[in-house]
């Protein structure tokens, strides 16, 4: 394998399944850049890992570990809906993407978005959908995604 | 109790969780106004319902029954998917509501998602999400929510 720079980039940035070791990896500092995650114990923590690691490879989170720093750098989830719809198809829904400020322009944001829909493709979904900002609409074209519908909320 | 229309309406319109026995009072047909729904036997059916079923409070699929016509008009549902993020919180999504073509006017469609809102705040999701075409905004503003973000997909 040669050593040229995008395998460099390759072999810094490894991308695998979340591991319950990477609360001390600044998963959570991660995951703050997207949202307010709030202090979380580590008990809290194995068991929000356990509950969602029962679902298999229904719901999936897959990380980027840096070999360098030894920190997550990207995250991101995709789970299976179930429905009745499509002859009882199944939707892939892709959540809680995030790449960390010092490590953008590595492509990581791609790199972990790319493996959730193949995810999904893999599991046969019918689709793969996810809400996002405006801004970030120009990343999920690139991504292979096609802009459909309008996400609305209510936070309690 | 008297008798008057909204109570008339409020009788005649019945809303429940979704029964196996909804299948033969077209809910499946209801749904393909939605979107295609293809051809499900009742084992497939039945697999899909207990599937969903087991999921107990996280995943619960509301039907109205017309009790006049014995006919299943308006559905809708909604998940739990659980976070790291809002110190291990939960997000309450929707999905797939529907009201049949003949029973428009009679707000069914809010009553449905009035339910689903309510369920995901019982369950202590500190937001509820769904999405939308352009046209259905205003109905869904009618029932709480805001717009926030743009829904993206592919379809595999």
């Amino acid at each position: 394998m040669s050593t040229n720079e995008s395998n460099e980039t390759l072999d810094r940035f490894y991308l695998r399944r979340l591991e319950l070791s990477d609360k001390s990896k600044g998963f959570i500092d991660l995951l703050q850049q997207l949202s307010a995650v709030g202090s979380i114990s580590d008990e809290e923590f194995e068991e929000r890992f356990h509950e969602l690691a029962s679902r298999g490879e229904e719901h999936v989170i897959c990380v980027v570990e840096d070999r360098i720093s030894r920190r997550i750098v990207a995250t991101g989830t995709v789970f299976v809906e179930k429905k009745f719809l499509r002859g009882c198809g199944k939707a892939g829904h892709i959540e809680d993407v995030v790449v960390d400020a010092s490590a953008r322009g590595a492509k990581l944001g791609k790199k972990v978005v790319d493996s959730l829909v193949e995810h999904a493709r893999l599991l046969g979904c019918y689709k793969v959908i996810l809400d996002c900002s405006m801004e970030n609409k120009g990343f999920y074209k690139k991504c292979g995604f096609e802009e459909k519908a309008v996400q609305m909320a209510i936070y309690f």
